[in-house]
């Protein structure tokens, strides 16, 4: 006789009950109330292989309200991922489990995404599909063929990236997503009318999805409606109308369940109700069965899947892709550019060279795909030939995100973690706070994205403050594992774009300039940015002073060291386009780079924060203390007293 | 013969397109386009007086398509205030003119809120109409009853906080909400169906908004469109169908034209297509006076607004309130709370005692209006005795802002823009993130609100890396004009919140801990928060070491002070709740702070950006280096290593 679907789900929801429990921690609500639609998903739709959870086709599940991370783990261990054992269960959210308090890429096998601050899971699912769109296109259907399903709640819904997402999925069309809205009209602070009263069915369809609304505890109708999402031609969204903590006894469908832990009497209760009586994390052994059986159940597509790549003459491209190396001679291009711009010293914006490099790239590495949200002639990202990612062959390159820039970011982290192509796109720095989350994100998932940042600071000139970043590139530099660049020319520019493709699992940021700017590299040969800070001029005689610069002041710094040793106080210029590498390198190194010059001044046109590592305590600092203003940017380089003179004063 | 409205219009246009023209920069499109609608508004509905621009009951007009600023320029200075000179307009985009790139509050009169990061105007609009329905409910109708205009673009319906605003202006029914939608069609990057195919009309009748289309060029039904609005028992949306650059000859309707500076050419092909032969920089005077008549319009309404506050029991509070003035005694419970718990030294998360010290403000300063992004529980926002705020009357005084940072945080500068409120909300510490922008927004404008933010470290334990702030601290440091406090106990935590309110254009964040620290404050008396650090506790000897710490941390810094001096090192503890106020103080005062001992140690549970201004270039600093983990916060902390013992041996 087949095991009950109803007796699978139970076992997600007493696994995950029993979790929270014993962790006295987490969340059962929403892993109870959506276990039928999970179950459903699992058993007949998803296509996975527990015994593979890096398939490149397998289709991807986003558990984007991720404090529901029992759900997931629930599946994970049930459906036989080896590493996720009923000890790691047991261990839930303690110190060196594979079963953190919410789910973690990288971490744990399965989890395709880092989920939690809402409404990014439904974002970055975005990015998925929209590799998935374009590698299926680039490499075929037989290779390339896969859908995302996302479970999103009301929480997911509220935050404004969901609106970045699903209007930006709308109108690329994208009918391989799916989201499985968990719609129990629950949040925190309770019944979630109190905050939302918002038709999220109609909010939908005005952005283009298909959308249909199924009681979420009838398996029968969840199946019916997931096999009609295969089946649109448009982004597909399912209202799954559940109880939280369904099958929970006395706490079924009470908004307070949400976050709270199940007392031992509600545990006793809520097993009585689903007529469970296993030991504590146990599973009785013909539902243990029937799950493994669901694990498995993958397998002998994915061999075909295997027996196609080795016999398609494209599958060890797509393996190279998938696996995130270079093609070879992916630089030779870029490196040719670096010798020509040393003898050439093209002089100006460094969005320009930027874009310059890029010119230099894309041919050589196919699996980049570019974009900007709606800045394209500003950020210098679009590169000739690359064409527009649309529908319905998305063969194209280069993505139209829109004004939209965290969901653009939290898309590239989506791309990245799907692999097989690396994301870049562009909008102004002032405007990485808003996509601020994502980038965050991205660094702690370790995607390798690069986000193109152009009008790094009062240089922008007229657009005013809030168009001016002023505090931007310390707060970027503030978050681990993210290298933030500010090159100074041509030059520096090509090796920064060098080094971000060369990392594997850290994204990056290219602070780049509206105004034009010195060229002021002289040599050419091993990649300087790469040390992070590197003495571009030395001082002619003893060093009496030591400059710091970065960006577009280290030509200020070139020139206020003429000054300088004009005046008899031999000088040095030390270019610094990434704090974070400097950081890197040897001591020696770095002890040698700052240098033992008596007085030690840096400018940038920025905030002084953090620059004391290299100018001490008592160095002296030319830059930003507060906003900018509206005006040409000479003007403003001269009134907020950031110049040649200005430095050469201060080390004077 | 009265003077043609289109004429009317038409002077806008010129004045734009000139203006951009000779600025040879900015964006003469959306100005040019919605003249028509702007025209009908001013004349016809918009309640002001251009001589009195700070008139409290005046309709706020919002451009949140702040880059069309010569469209707001232009309307201040044809209808007469005083300050937007002609010359002015001519210096558009100068150093030290009225007439920035993008509209600056408090900088200009007659601009009510900071634009140009798009989405970010309607947000604040929704908390300006939130404030006015507060206003209306505790003073009545005939003190306050008006309306707040929004004219948002494409952009601005791209951005996700759109959403938010929206969605919680729905949810609120905030019928004197009207946005007007430049619908064009037009982004920077072409026509904005390259990015954008969703429906507007319909997405916000999704979130429960009353919705019109109308032609962006017929002023009669602009004006029965408007009119229709006023009537409605929930937000308005109407969607005004127009050309970008409407009026300048070959490139009207050109998605081209939206930042683009005319050629002389194209200037003399406009002027003669809209048959305006005045000289460059000059109105004709029919023309002129016609507007100056509309500037002049709300003059009767507004005395007799005058003389009703100056009859009402109530007008005298209400002027107090709007001033920005406390009441008398507003801190008086706060000041017998504080003396309290340095007498009984209560230990717990300061969260609570950030709470606390709420129940001891919010019946003394009844502007204070609270919220939370769903975390009530969590953030300790909410009083007893508070109500909610909601419709139909609008008189409770905690918001229940949903899953909503961004928005909510950009509300809170509507309110206090719109004066009368005092704004605070919550949400977790790490989701900063999300509403960075407003944050910064709100430090820009000079916006007194009160971000509570709390689960500030490490400390909040199995919620693991996506919840725990490790650079946040450091990266909301570093925005100007933006306190930041992390107080380490209740007497802290009510300090802080004294000085905040005291803060009359200064944003604050309250950074606070989930889990419980020890009560570390002897003394009461002055207020030591408000010095942004101080000696908690002098070395017992001359001081060989000095600990600098924040929030949770000080207690390990008093804790490891006793260790050292049973090795016999006499250390002092500096305890540094706001680095801000610190930088203000005289140098004197911050030269005895940091002291002269050998030993200088930090520790605090972030990174380290920043702290060299305490402890040198070589000081010893105990903190995060990376993200965190998920488990219980006491692991969290051995394991990452802060802890009493680390900070000793660091100073060993």
């Amino acid at each position: 006789m087949p095991v009950s679907p109803i007796k699978m789900a139970d076992a997600i929801r007493v696994l995950s009950m029993e979790a929270v429990h014993k962790a006295k921690s987490g969340h059962q609500g929403m892993p109870m109330g959506m276990a039928d639609v999970a179950t459903v998903l699992f058993s007949k739709f998803l296509k996975f292989d527990a015994s593979k959870p890096d398939w490149a086709d397998r289709d991807r599940f986003v558990l984007s309200a991720g404090h529901g991370s029992m759900l997931l783990y629930s599946l994970l261990h049930l459906t036989g991922y080896k590493a996720v054992t009923m000890k790691e269960i047991e261990n839930f959210r303690q110190w060196g489990s594979l079963t953190p308090g919410h789910p973690e890429v990288h971490h744990t096998p399965g989890v395709e995404t880092t989920t939690g601050p809402l409404g990014q899971g439904l974002a970055t699912s975005v990015g998925m599909a929209m590799a998935e769109a374009h590698l299926a296109s680039r490499f075929g259907a037989d290779l390339v063929d896969h859908r995302t399903w996302v479970i999103a709640g009301d929480g997911c819904l509220m935050e404004g990236v969901s609106h970045e997402a699903i209007s930006l999925a709308g109108r690329l069309k994208l009918s391989k997503l799916t989201v499985l809205f968990d719609d129990n009209n629950t949040t925190i602070d309770g019944v979630a009318t109190i905050a939302e009263t918002g038709d999220q069915v109609a909010r939908f369809k005005a952005a283009g999805w298909a959308v249909k609304v199924v009681d979420g505890h009838d398996h029968g109708k969840i199946a019916a409606a997931l096999r009609w999402a295969t089946k649109q031609d448009r982004p597909t969204m399912i209202a799954c109308k559940t109880l939280i903590s369904k099958g929970a006894g006395p706490k079924e469908g009470d908004p307070h369940s949400h976050g709270y832990t199940l007392f031992d009497s509600e545990i006793v209760a809520s097993r009585a109700a689903m007529g469970w009586d296993a030991a504590p994390f146990t599973v009785p052994d013909d539902i243990a069965k029937a799950w493994k059986s669901v694990g498995r159940r993958g397998a002998r597509v994915r061999k075909a899947w295997e027996a196609a790549v080795a016999a398609s003459d494209k599958g060890a491209e797509l393996t190279r892709a998938m696996k995130g190396q270079l093609p070879a001679g992916a630089f030779e291009k870029l490196e040719a550019h670096i010798a020509s711009a040393v003898e050439n010293k093209p002089v100006n914006a460094t969005r320009v060279h930027s874009g310059s490099a890029l010119d230099n790239l894309i041919p050589s590495i196919p699996e980049m795909i570019g974009g900007s949200a709606d800045l394209t002639g500003s950020n210098n990202t679009l590169v000739k030939g690359m064409g527009a990612y649309d529908a319905p062959d998305y063969a194209g390159r280069y993505v139209h995100y829109g004004v939209r820039e965290f969901g653009m970011a939290a898309a590239m982290n989506g791309m990245a973690l799907h692999g097989g192509v690396i994301p870049y796109s562009g909008t102004f720095l002032a405007f990485a706070d808003y996509s601020r989350a994502a980038i965050r994100l991205g660094a702690l998932m370790g995607a390798k994205v690069v986000h193109v940042m152009t009008h790094d600071s009062i240089g922008l000139g007229e657009d005013g403050p809030t168009h001016q970043p002023v505090e931007h590139v310390a707060s970027l530099r503030a978050i681990p594992n993210l290298l933030v660049f500010r090159p100074a020319d041509a030059v520096e520019a090509a090796e920064a774009w060098q080094v971000a493709l060369q990392q594997n699992t850290t994204p990056s940021v290219m602070c780049l300039s509206r105004q034009k700017t010195p060229h002021v590299r002289t040599s050419a040969g091993e990649n300087q940015v790469a040390k992070g800070a590197y003495e571009l001029i030395a001082a002619d005689g003893e060093a009496a002073v030591t400059i710091f610069a970065t960006g577009t002041e280290v030509g200020l710094a070139v020139a206020a060291r003429e000054i300088l040793q004009s005046q008899g106080k031999p000088t040095r210029v030390v270019s610094v386009p990434c704090w974070e590498l400097f950081d890197q390198q040897p001591a020696a190194y770095r002890k040698a780079t700052i240098g033992s010059a008596p007085v030690r001044v840096a400018v940038e046109a920025g905030i002084r924060q953090g620059w004391e590592r290299f100018i001490g305590e008592d160095g002296k600092f030319v830059g930003m203390t507060g906003f900018g203003a509206s005006a040409p940017f000479e003007r403003l380089y001269k009134e907020f007293g950031i110049t040649a003179e200005a430095v050469a004063q201060a080390a004077g």
